[in-house]
């Protein structure tokens, strides 16, 4: 009979001291639940500084992985250290050596989860990920359980925190894009590097996560389209609201028959829609099944504490399994045949806002490119821009059409000698 | 080794047909999630004509519920006939047989649930109600899993359709509520005896489970404060509007070290919120924790098929859990030293609505006896009503006030001579 649990944590980060800190602080409450107590038993973190500032005994800390993925008193490894490599071969080795694994690591779950659950699968153990999107959303759990007799047919969610907070600063201030970063990484809110989040990236991790176990399949982050948000400019916003819209970066996934869109990029959406009112670094997932209808999930999708809450509910499930003697992992079969849409064949309205001389005849001729391509223009809104210079905005909302035809008419449109330039395309959802 | 999971089914009514339908159409994918087929083996109803249009073979249907309760090859037994008894009492005789149960009653949950848990416990079965409250929104598993690290402090719940579809048209309309109450029974949102919904006591057996298990102790509807919604006029939303205020029946729980406030009213919340948006038959929970921070669910909260998905979820839980010859059902001990907060010393703002003489000094007598009280004025509104009777309406909005305080100025208001009447009083949280 065991006499506790041992947990090995990797990574002292902003989310590893979070999770460090509830284990310490929450134990008696989670030994209750458990059935047994959790022990942090090793800790282990490159950077001496963070070490440091620790406040766990210097028996638990080391900067050696290994202590903790061989620890023989280990019963789990938490991943808290992120990014693709070495954090892939640390949860492989710690399932190798027999120990469950939880990790809030999107990117290696978005690109190798199906590979490290079967390798789970192999040894016996249980490989958990409920922070990795949403953070402490309860999503994952959700998909593979509550929602379980349900067949998901559309996934519309904004995902990542900090592009959401940009654009509703951008939205709220009138600010341009490079200012409101910059501004963000001031916060704490934007990465030093913030390349990941603003070009999609991460939620296009986040993304596949979900349709895998919506759509029961294998996708992998190459199959979502994907486009970040610092094209958008603080003129969008102003169009946007004309036409009553708000912007934001939506993950977007449907399902129609035997194929699956999957993209990820910026969108109009009704600015009276659940959404466009989800603002700063919330998160909100909107799902349609065929049995439980809508749902909306709502909450903050990053901070230290947030995450934890999901990490250590995962570690909670886990505990309770090994108290009971068991292995009862809820499994998915990601069997079912399904491929992914071309983004060529996706249909969507599209927003467009381009420069022109402004003289006559330039709308007609712009016009006649997108009626060339099989496009229907629904609005359009001309502006002097510059006086001096003779320039006029022009913004046109069109009909629904296919992706290929609009790419076309942007090529076209570039050419034209009336057209100074395409200054942005956004594509409107809902 | 068992062939498959016998299913047993009590009630075929509305949300008994969805869960019949479901495990017949979805079979092959129920089978492969569970591990073992899951086979609708006996469904009793003691209505002939629901049993003749169900669409199940006479093998299958039976008026006797023994044949449920009893039935040597039935692993499962689903209670859906509703109401306390002989609900509470099929739940046991399952249990005792060494049956799992699956429920959708709130009533027998919200009155009798610790009762019945450990009964399922001594009996080493499982008892499951996740479509008790929120239907198909995941509350009670996210409740006892995902949040299972956290330690709640507020729930603000809108969770009955009807009178939120009521409330909904009423504000949209300026209709009264006899008339809309009628409509909503017209198009079946309300039902012939809409007394459980509109009196709010189908909104409070939903608040003691929820809070059961985000306090951890053991709530019964008695603890809870609860009135309906009759009480509200076209006015009061108008008066609503002009403060910037929705009218919503919200379910409220609140923490406050060891003493726990719960009550069901008719509320003024802001507009701009997002429970106020929620509309129709909608439900939203709004969930504040330590460590996930805030937390909304979202979704439709009655329909046959909405109650079966959670249904056919908890169905599939127990399935794999006989499949992998195991009983792990999450346990959250009920052991927390949390007392009911009296009603009498409960703090909010009121709305309060008085008919008056539409003369001189009124307003000085009712604003003597509020401040004798020690309630004090945030607003007044003080409009003619009836020119020819020379009355007026006077609406006053407090700051935050002990509700005994309130109770006795509502009793020495209605006995100013200068006060008609005292026409309405709605508390105001957020």
């Amino acid at each position: 009979m065991k006499k506790d649990i041992g947990i090995g944590l990797l990574g002292l980060g902003t989310v590893g001291s979070g999770v460090a800190e509830v284990l310490v602080t929450k134990a008696d409450s989670l030994a209750e639940q458990a059935g047994l107590p959790l022990i942090l038993r090793k800790v282990a973190e490159r950077d001496v500084n963070k070490r440091r500032s620790a406040r766990l005994g210097p028996d638990v800390l080391t900067s050696n992985p290994e202590e903790v993925l061989s620890h023989p008193e280990i019963d789990i490894v938490i991943e808290l250290i992120g990014g693709e490599h070495p954090a892939k071969e640390y949860i492989e080795r710690a399932i190798a050596n027999g120990k469950h694994a939880v990790t809030a690591n999107k990117e290696v779950i978005a690109k190798y989860g199906y590979e490290l659950f079967s390798l789970a699968g192999e040894h016996n153990t249980d490989l958990r990920y409920e922070a990795s999107v949403g953070s402490g959303i309860p999503l994952i759990s959700s998909f593979q359980q509550e929602l379980a007799a349900n067949k998901i047919s559309v996934i519309h969610a904004i995902l990542n925190g900090t592009t959401n907070y940009i654009l509703t600063r951008m939205a709220q201030e009138g600010l341009d894009f490079a200012s409101t970063l910059k501004q963000a990484q001031e916060l704490g809110y934007a990465e030093a590097d913030p390349a990941n989040d603003i070009e999609g990236r991460d939620t296009a991790y986040k993304l596949v996560i979900l349709s895998n176990l919506a759509f029961r399949t294998k996708f992998v982050p190459q199959d979502v389209y994907c486009e970040g948000i610092s094209n958008i400019a603080a003129q969008d916003f102003l169009y946007a609201g004309e036409f009553g819209y708000a912007i934001k970066l939506l993950a977007i996934a449907k399902r129609d028959d035997d194929e699956v869109e999957m993209r990820v990029h910026p969108v109009f959406i009704p600015r009276d829609s659940q959404l466009a009112k989800v603002d700063g670094v919330y998160n909100a997932i909107e799902v349609e099944t065929d049995l439980a209808g809508k749902l909306v999930f709502y909450g903050e999708g990053a901070g230290s504490l947030r995450a934890a809450s999901a990490i250590v509910a995962d570690v909670l499930a886990i505990a309770r399994n090994i108290y009971h003697g068991v292995n009862n992992v809820p499994e998915i079969r990601l069997n079912q045949r399904v491929t992914v849409k071309p983004m060529s064949e996706v249909k969507t309205r599209y927003y467009l806002r381009l420069d022109a001389p402004d003289r006559p005849g330039v709308l007609a001729q712009i016009s006649k490119v997108l009626g060339d391509n099989a496009i229907s223009i629904s609005s359009v809104i001309q502006r002097e821009s510059n006086l001096a210079a003779q320039t006029a905005v022009i913004v046109i909302m069109t009909y629904p059409a296919e992706e290929q035809g609009i790419q076309k008419a942007l090529k076209q449109l570039k050419q034209l000698p009336v057209v100074s330039e395409v200054s942005n395309f956004i594509r409107v959802e809902g």
